[in-house]
């Protein structure tokens, strides 16, 4: 018997998005020029950035505009625009729906020999001028080719197997283990899971040690995937500022929360790194509370300064209830996907149960070649550090003599700048900043609560020789959010 | 301040096992020979089959026995012949609890060349000489080097990006839309999303079309780790007769499942393959319920006598609700990790949104060697199908001939062998089986309910040269457990 037609399935049916919902998503969504291009602007970035997801039906013209207190003439014209630009379809009877747009577009100033943007689809700005300074993702280093072709020597070795290596293969567990053992924590192969990146690590132990229903606590500001990574396992998320030793002690007891989740070195976004001293106390809250404290180590190779972190995150690793998560994204290049934990092999074994439901093993070829990029670590990363720290320091001295108003700390480490506009109109401005060209992350973005509305990061991952324009383009959108 | 002692966190705590449970776990433990022999085996097929998770309490002597019925004499002797063997561990006021060995074992013949086992802890076995027919993994094809050594030569052009394709790279899913085009289900690149292996499809569909609390329907018997990624993503599964259309109808109407997961091509683990009257059926179930029919085709590349699959399980490709996943581990090599799933375009971007939680994104070099390896499939296929029909033809035969009373088909596809014993001991048997140093998956462990107690699957990815030992183990573990 043939299928019979019926309506769309379940499965596609796009959400709804309510008045309220819209209004808290859109926040100070109108900081100056025509209230129409605003709200278009407010809706885009919320679009892509991710907040918005795609095929969400937005409210009426008339409930959003009585929402807004606008008039419905600038809800309509905003949809108007919406579709014009690609980002939003109508059909008679179910609304306007958020769509993102099918062109080709780049992420970058076009350069000879760049790859066909992979994810310009999740990730596309509107046109093929855009600049993204909100992705923390940097370029391969220069030694990712040669350690790959080192592995496909070693790769015969393994082909006679299966290829699952739900541990991770042993070279690699062995590689990872030595790094820790030789920064002063000792650590045994056993102890080392080998996840699908940093980001599979979050994501196996929030669904491994958080628990649907309970709180988690995070920073405020914090690498927001991880945020998305507790909150789809079921956790209550909370925030407490970083480095805020005494506010997180008070958080875990006050929610009795099964898993805190700390960025020690160079914390994203912020740039921070926890001292000897906060480490210490960190420690004391996990064994206090009887709460795992995962601490995630993905930043630490791009500490700029040469500072330093001042201990590894589990100290001596006499306690199981302090875990680390390392990843060779930051490090090497986010195309790997390659990221560890270290944890008691206990835990290590319960996490590794839960993956083979995930996707049962990481690549091997993948972690062939992270042995190699590990063993090159001493040539590898101070010629990566000493490329971010240029761009970093250029960035900085821009953005500061462009913007006398604003606050812009130079951060120690990472790939980001954490600025303060001393106004709240960070998700306007990014708004804004779509309209010209430009993406830029707003505070909101990296926080639990949407929070720090004042905030905006940028990141130095592109090339220096865009960061002119991308000076012009931030000027025009403050100009239009300000004025 | 420093970390305080504390007892064990309970991230690490051991999980308890309670006498009925213990009970039925083992089934129908005791077929024959010594009980603590029998009693012994039975939990290690159990730790080494993962229905028993390393680290669990295992009920104290006395407890096991009455529930048993068996003396405490038998349950103290298994207990000690667990740790023995390294299966357990007692500590003085905690009881015994189950541990994975920590000694370098193989799960082959060892061959000169061989590689090392990459996850001998988990998939562990009891010594240096055990033959696994339980992994249906097979090698690696020949052309999997030429392709990596091809993907290599494309790599640079990625390499000035983050590295981040969401969605998968734009080359590999209009490769894989144009193959199922070529099948004659009409594919857009929009509508394909690449995942971390067919595993990570099945929990992104699992956690996005599934519903906590809410039905999912599976085939029983069926792929296990579906059904494993299905209950972590909260379903409830229940399982109906493969290819029984009536069945299935019924308990989707019953339950008001959310969501189908069917194998239509060269069943894992029965070989079957629906025609295409039953997929005609299968799509009316999926339009009649409003509900999300996933057909995993992994397998469909392995139809080893030609007969083929009468037609894409999508059919023309007009229902949303017919959602088709594949992957490149069992065409080419599981140590790949390159899957996929087809359906609109919609939930492809709904999944993709859950996918960055996961994992963030696919490795790209292994995209770009499966772009490779699709490309030569026509050359590469025959020759692998050619190998594994050799081999089952030869594992057939010698089943056959060995053991009269089984029941031994010869399936027209796949990797594995679903033979019926024509008892209900099959796990007594392959834990028989452990302790002759052969591993083999009893028919409970592809069941939602623990029923094809009759059942074994026997896979034949393991060289030939391995067959005849296999037999006489087997012989032996079938004389233990019948005599």
């Amino acid at each position: 018997m043939p299928p019979t037609a019926a309506p769309p399935a379940r499965a596609t049916a796009v959400r709804h998005l309510s008045v309220p919902a819209t209004t808290r998503l859109l926040g100070d969504w109108h900081a100056g020029g025509p209230a129409y291009v605003a709200l278009a602007d407010a809706l885009r970035a919320a679009l892509l950035a991710g907040t918005l997801p795609a095929l969400t039906r937005l409210p009426s013209e008339r409930d959003l505009a009585r929402g807004l207190g606008v008039s419905r003439t600038t809800t309509s014209a905003a949809y108007a625009r919406l579709r014009e630009h690609g980002f939003a379809a109508s059909q008679v009877g179910s609304g306007t729906v958020t769509v993102l747009p099918r062109t080709p577009v780049r992420t970058r100033t076009p350069a000879a020999g760049d790859a066909p943007v992979p994810d310009r689809r999740l990730a596309g700005p509107v046109d093929h001028e855009t600049i993204d300074m909100s992705q923390a993702t940097p370029s391969a280093t220069r030694a990712l080719h040669g350690a790959y072709s080192r592995a496909l020597e070693t790769l015969p070795a393994y082909l006679d197997g299966g290829g699952y290596a739900h541990l991770g293969i042993d070279p690699l567990r062995a590689a990872i283990a030595d790094r820790y053992t030789r920064r002063g924590l000792p650590t045994d192969p056993d102890q080392v899971l080998v996840t699908t990146g940093a980001q599979q690590a979050i994501s196996l132990l929030a669904a491994t040690v958080g628990r649907r229903g309970e709180h988690a606590v995070v920073e405020s500001p914090t690498y927001f995937h991880a945020v998305d990574a507790l909150q789809r396992a079921g956790s209550r998320v909370v925030g407490v500022p970083p480095g805020d030793v005494d506010a997180l002690d008070s958080a875990v007891r006050r929610t009795r929360a099964r898993l805190v989740y700390l960025v020690p070195d160079v914390h994203n976004p912020t740039g921070s790194t926890l001292d000897l001293d906060q480490r210490r106390q960190v420690a004391a809250v996990a064994a206090r509370h009887d709460v795992t404290v995962v601490g995630d180590e993905t930043l630490t190779d791009l500490d700029l300064d040469g500072s330093g972190a001042p201990a590894p995150f589990a100290l001596d690793g006499a306690d199981p209830r302090l875990v680390t998560v390392g990843s060779a994204s930051k490090s090497f290049w986010g195309g790997l996907r390659v990221g560890w934990v270290r944890a008691d092999a206990q835990l290590v074994g319960r996490l590794a149960q839960v993956r083979q439901a995930q996707d049962i093993a990481t690549p091997v070829l993948e972690q062939l070649a992270v042995v190699e990029l590990l063993g090159g670590r001493e040539q590898i990363l101070p010629e990566r550090r000493d490329a971010l720290r240029a761009r970093r320091d250029e960035l900085v001295d821009l953005v500061r003599r462009r913007f006398a108003s604003w606050e812009v700390p130079s951060p120690s480490g990472g790939m980001c700048l954490w600025v303060s506009l001393r106004r709240p109109v960070a998700t306007a401005l990014a708004a804004a900043a779509v309209g010209e060209g430009l993406r830029i992350a707003p505070g909101p973005r990296f926080t639990p609560d949407g929070s720090h509305r004042d905030r905006i990061r940028l990141t130095y991952t592109a090339p220096p020789e865009t960061y002119p324009e991308v000076l012009d383009r931030l000027e025009r959108a403050w100009l239009r959010v300000t004025s």
